[in-house]
C-alpha cells in the first residue's frame, strides 16, 4: 500500500543543511538562519523567552493581535513591558518608537509585527530599525505576513530576530518555520541564564548543537514532509524570482483596493503606503453578515469577517500565495458586489486598471 | 507549478479530529488525545513541565538515553528526583520499582520509557502500572517506540500520560506527535502554577481552547503534511491490522536473534521477554568496524552502531515499519555474516526457521 | 528539487503483478487480467479489433453513445454488424437479445455496455450474459461505469472480455484501465490473422511476451503514477469494503432519484432498476440553461448538461467515487431547486429518507 | 483515507494546453505538439502507420534495436522498405544515407533513432537532416533518448515528426509522450485512407478534433497523474536551464569514458561524437558476469548488462536525469573496478578531471 507521503527516503543533514542555506538566501542573510520544527510562534516564543528575563526591559510595538501575544511571553519572562499601541488601521512611525526609546533608555528589546495579515497594515521597518540600532536595542522581527509579499531585509534593516513562516505569500507549510539570529542575538541568548535549553523551545540548543557542532546531526527527527514542501516553496519562487512574487502581491493589493473603492466600501487601512500586501481589510457595517452572503454566492472566494470585536466592521480579503492573483481578486469583488446588492461591473474594471498599473 | 506538498486545500478542524479520534482508537484510550504539532520531544517535555514542580518528588526510571533528559526536565521544573537506573542490556522490574515508591512514599509522577530503540530492550509495562497505580503517582510513558511494534494499552495499565510518536513502527510521520491524558493528570496540570500556558510546549492550551472549546479552532496553523501522513500510516495499519502489524514486528525481532545467534553473535539483551520488538542489539567487539564493513557490503541495511560509548560493543539491527519484513532481516544477517567473515547459510535458515515459528 | 511524482523508485514486474492480481480480485474472476496502459476506450478497442475481421457477424447493443463507437470499431475491422438500439431512457433485455440472436445464428460476437454514465442506464448483465452463452457468441463487457457501483460478476455472467477503468466508482485514476480475458476469446484472437499483434493496441502481445512469458518484463516502461494511483484506490476500496462501495452508490441513485421526484423533476430513466447507481439523469425542459443556473449557485455541485441534443431535455447528476456522499447529493439538489427557484426541504427530507433506507 | 494520487481536480483542458506549450517550448518547435497518451511508442507507432501505405517507400536507418520495430511496422502498413543499417558501435552518416536516397528516388519516408540507450550511439541529425530535406522525404526523429540530453532542434534540422519521453533525461513520466508534427506531416496523414482515424493509435483524431476544435475538449480522460510529473520535470528543467541540463549529461558521458579507459576497459562507441550522452556502452567480455559483481557490490549503480546477445561483451553504464551527477559516475566506477579487481583510484580521478573539463 504505497503512498507519496510515506516510506520516504530519511531526509539527510545535508539536505536539510541545503534548505536552510536557501531560506538564508531568501533572506538575503548572512546570519544563521535555524529551521524550528513547529509553526512560526515557536521560534516567536523561543526569542522572545531567549531574550527577555528580570532585568530586562522591552519595547513591544502592538499593531496588531500577535502583539498582545508577545507582551505576554515578555512579561512570563520577568521583562519590564513597555507597550507602544497605534491603532489597528495605521502604521507605527519611526519618530513614535524614538520617543519612546528616548523616554526609558534601559530599554534592551523591541518586537515588531512587520505586516499584520488581520488588520492588513504594513509598518516602516526600514526606518524603524534605523532608530532601534541607534539605540542599540536588540530588534525582533515577526515577518511571517510580509515574506514574499514585501520587500524583506533584515540585515540591511539591522534585524537581530527575523521569524518567518511559509504560510502566507511563499505558498508554502505551516509546520515549519525559520529564524535568523545575529551575533549579538546569540550572545544576548548565551549570557541569559534562564534561556530555554535541552528544551523544544530552545534556539540555543540548535547554536551549540546543530551549528557549532558542524551541522553533523539534527536535535531530532525532522518533520520531513514539512521540509520538503518548504523546499518546493523556495524551488516555485525561484521560478517565478522573488521580485515577481512581491510584484504579483503589491498588484493584488492595489487591485482590491481600487475594486472597492468603486464598490463604495473604505479600505480600513487609509494610506496605501500602510496597506499589507498579503490582505486588505475593508471597513463595512454588519461585515459578518455581509462576508456570509459573499461566501453564499461563491464559497471558494478568500473572504473572512475580522476575528473578535472587530467582526462588526471589517472584512478581510486575503490575496497571498496562489490568491495573489487576478481572477481571485475579481472573484473577491464580485463576491462582495452580489453581497452589497451593487453592480460588480465599475469594481472589476477599476481593478484590472490597477492590476495592470501597478505590474508595469 | 504543480507539486502534490502545496497548495492542499486546508485542513479542516473536523478532519484533525477525525485524526485524533484515530489515534485514540488506536491506543485503545478513553482519555483525551492531543495531537502536537512537533517531535515526540515535545509532548514529553509538555508532560513532564506540567505535571513537575518545586514541591513534588518524582521516580525516573532510566532505562536508556531518554531517562538523562527526563530526568533534566524533572529537576530544571524543581522536582526531587530518584533517578532508578538498571543496565541497559535488561528491563526494569515491578519489584524494584514497588521497592523504590515504597523507600520514598512522597513520589508523585513516575517516567518510564516502554521499549528502547536505541539499546533495544523493552519493560514489562503492566506489571509496573500496577505498582504504580496503588502507589498512586502520576504515571508517564513513553510509547514512541513500542507503539505498533508491541501490544500498548495505556488504560487497562493505568497509564497517565502516553506519549507516542509514528515514525518508528507505525511507519508515519516524525513531525507531529499524541499524548493521551487522564483526568488526574489534567488536574495536576491545572493546579501547577509553573505549568505552561500560553506556550508552544503547553498541554493546557489545547485542553482549554481546543477540548474544552469544542474542538471548534486550532491554536495555530497545524503541520498539515505531517497530519495527512499519520492518517495514511493510520490507514495502512488498518489495512494489515494492528495485531498484524504487531505480529510482523515480533517476528523480525525473533528471526534477528535466531539470525544472530547462528552466526556466533549474542544478543545484547539476553532475555527474549525483555528484547524489544523494534530493534535487535547485539553484543560484538569493535562494532561501528563491523557496521562499517557491513555497511559496504550492503548500503542499504538498517544497521548502525551503538551510540557513544556504546559503539564499541554494540550493534543495532533496525526492524520496525517498513524493515520488519524477512527480506530486510535476511539482508541485515546476510551483511553482518560478510563483516564477520562468517558463512550466512545458518544464520539465515534459523531466521526464517524463526519468523516462520513467531507468526504460526 | 523534490517532487513526490519525480525520482521515484521503479516499478517492479513483481509488484505490477500484485496490482493485477488485486484487479482480478476485485473482478472476483479466474481469467487472465492484463491492465492496459491507457485510457479504457485502448482494451475496448483492442478487443473489438482482435476479435472482429471479415466474416465475423457482431451484435452491437447500443443503449448510449459508446455503442455507436463500438458499431465503428466492428465495421472498420470488416465485421458484419447487427445493431440493436433501444432507446436512451430504458435498458435493453434479455428477450430482446435472444430475438436478435435468432435471427442471425452465426453472430459470434456481442457487445454491451454495463451502465452508461451518459444516459443514466443500466443493463441486465446477468440474463443477457445467459443469453449470449447459450447461443455461443464471444461477450464483451465495458463496466468502466459499473465498476464500484453495482454488483459486477464476469465470470458467473459468462463474460468473455470484461473493461474497466478505475475514474468512475472506484475512485481511481483514468490512465490506466484492465481488461479480463477467458481462455475462449484468446483463442479466438490468436486465430485472427488481423488481430493487432507487435502493436500499443495488441491485447495479444501480453499474451505472448507478458502472461505467458511468467511475467518476468514488461512490453515497455509502465504509466507508473497511474499504476501507484490504481494500487492506491484499491486499498481504499479494501478498507471500506467492495460491498460498502456499492452500497453507497446505490443509496446515492435512491437519494437523488426521491429528492428529484420531490422537486417536481422526472428521472430520465422511469424505472429503477433501469436506473445506473453512478449518476442520474434527470428530464429537465431547457436542461443547459437549468445547469447553468445551479453552476453559478454551487460551483462545485456535480452536475451536467447532456450531451449534444441531451443537452435540451437531460440534466445528469454524478455520484460516483467521493461524489457517492450525502452532503453532495444534498448540494446537488439544493443547487437545482435554486436553479428551478423550487423550495428544497421536501426534496432535501426525501433524500435523506431514502439514502437511510437503501443503507439499512 | 487521504491519498495525493487520488480525488485531484480534474485537469483542465486549459491546463493540459499549457502543458503541450510548454513541450513545444522545450523543443523550440513552432509545429503542432501531441501529448500522446501512452508510452512514447504509442506515437512512433502512430506516426509510423499514419504516414506510411502500399504504394510508399520507406528508408528505415537501423542503428539499435528500435530500427527493427519501426520496419516491422512500416512493413506491416503495406509500405516498401529499404533498411540502412549500421553496426551498433557507430553513427550512420550523412552520405551514407544521401547514397541510399540517391539509390530509390521513390523513398518518401525516413525514419532515425536521435540516441540509443541500449547501444550507447547518437547520430548527426542536422547533416542527416540536411539530406532529407533535399531528397523531400517525410523524416521520423525518435528523440527518446536525446531528448535533455543533448541539443536538439527539429524545426532547425527539418524534421517533420519528433517523438519524446520524458523518461530518460528528463527525468520525468514514462506513461505520457509526445510528438511534433509539421504541416506537411498532417497533409501526408490526411491523404492516406489507411491512416488510423478513430483509434487510440490516431493521430489524426488530435488535429481534428482537439488543435482544430480550439482545444476545447480532449478525446477522453488524459493520464493526469503522468500529466502533472510530466510538468513537475519541465519546471525542474526550467530551474536548471535546459542547456545546463544538456552540459551535465555531456559531463556525465566524457567522464564515464575517461574513467573506463582508465580502468582498461574500451568504450563500446569508440569515437566520442558517436558516443550517446545518456548512457556510455563498454566493451567487456563476460559482460553479464561483471555486471553481476558490480552490483554486488553497489546494488544501487545504474548498470547493466547489453541485451540479447550483447550481454556476451557489452555493458552500459546509464547516467540520465538525477543519475547524470558526478558522484553516480564515481559510484559506477567504483563497482566496475571491484568487480574487475582493480584499483580504482585512478579512474575517478580521471573521470573527475573529464566531469570538470566538460562543464567549463
Amino acid at each position: 500500500m504505497n503512498h507519496p507521503f510515506l516510506d520516504l527516503p530519511p531526509l539527510t543533514v545535508e539536505h536539510f543543511a541545503s534548505i536552510e542555506r536557501r531560506v538564508a538566501e531568501l533572506l538575503g542573510t548572512r546570519q544563521d538562519v535555524v529551521i524550528t520544527q513547529g509553526e512560526a510562534l515557536l521560534p516567536l516564543e523561543g526569542c522572545i523567552r531567549s531574550a527577555a528575563r528580570p532585568g530586562s526591559t522591552a519595547l513591544n510595538i502592538v499593531t496588531g493581535p500577535y502583539g498582545t501575544t508577545f507582551g505576554n511571553w515578555l512579561r512570563d519572562s520577568g521583562a519590564a513591558v513597555v507597550d507602544l499601541a497605534v491603532p489597528f488601521d495605521t502604521a507605527v512611525s519611526a519618530p513614535a518608537v524614538a520617543r519612546a526609546l528616548a523616554e526609558r533608555p534601559e530599554i534592551d528589546f523591541v518586537s515588531l509585527v512587520h505586516a499584520e495579515a488581520a488588520t492588513g497594515n504594513t509598518n516602516p521597518v526600514a526606518e524603524i530599525g534605523e532608530v532601534v540600532r541607534a539605540h542599540g536595542a536588540l530588534f525582533m522581527l515577526d515577518a511571517v505576513a510580509s515574506v514574499g509579499a514585501e520587500p524583506l531585509l533584515p540585515d540591511a534593516w539591522g534585524v537581530d530576530l527575523c521569524v518567518i513562516g511559509a504560510q502566507k505569500a511563499m505558498g508554502g507549510p505551516a509546520g515549519v518555520s525559520a529564524v535568523s539570529v545575529s551575533e549579538r542575538a546569540w550572545a544576548r541568548f548565551a549570557q541569559n541564564p534562564a534561556a530555554p535549553r535541552r528544551s523544544y523551545l530552545s534556539l540555543l540548543d540548535w547554536k551549540e548543537r546543530w551549528i557549532d557542532g558542524g551541522r553533523k546531526a539534527l536535535l531530532h527527527a525532522p518533520a520531513q514532509l514539512e521540509m520538503l514542501a518548504l523546499e518546493a516553496c523556495l524551488d516555485r519562487i525561484a521560478v517565478e524570482g522573488l521580485t515577481g512574487v512581491t510584484a504579483r502581491h503589491a498588484a493584488a493589493s492595489a487591485a482590491t483596493r481600487a475594486g472597492a473603492v468603486a464598490l463604495g466600501v473604505a479600505p480600513y487601512v487609509p494610506l496605501d503606503a500602510q496597506a499589507a500586501p498579503v490582505a486588505t481589510t475593508l471597513r463595512v457595517a454588519d461585515a459578518s453578515l455581509v462576508v456570509a452572503r459573499a461566501l453564499a454566492a461563491d464559497p471558494a472566494a478568500p473572504l473572512a469577517a475580522g476575528g473578535g470585536a472587530l467582526g462588526r466592521e471589517m472584512i478581510r480579503v486575503n490575496h497571498y500565495g496562489a490568491d495573489a492573483a487576478l481572477p481571485v481578486v475579481r472573484a473577491c469583488l464580485t463576491a462582495l458586489a452580489e453581497a452589497l446588492s451593487a453592480d460588480p461591473s465599475e469594481a472589476l474594471a477599476s481593478a484590472e486598471a490597477a492590476w495592470a498599473a501597478a505590474l508595469h
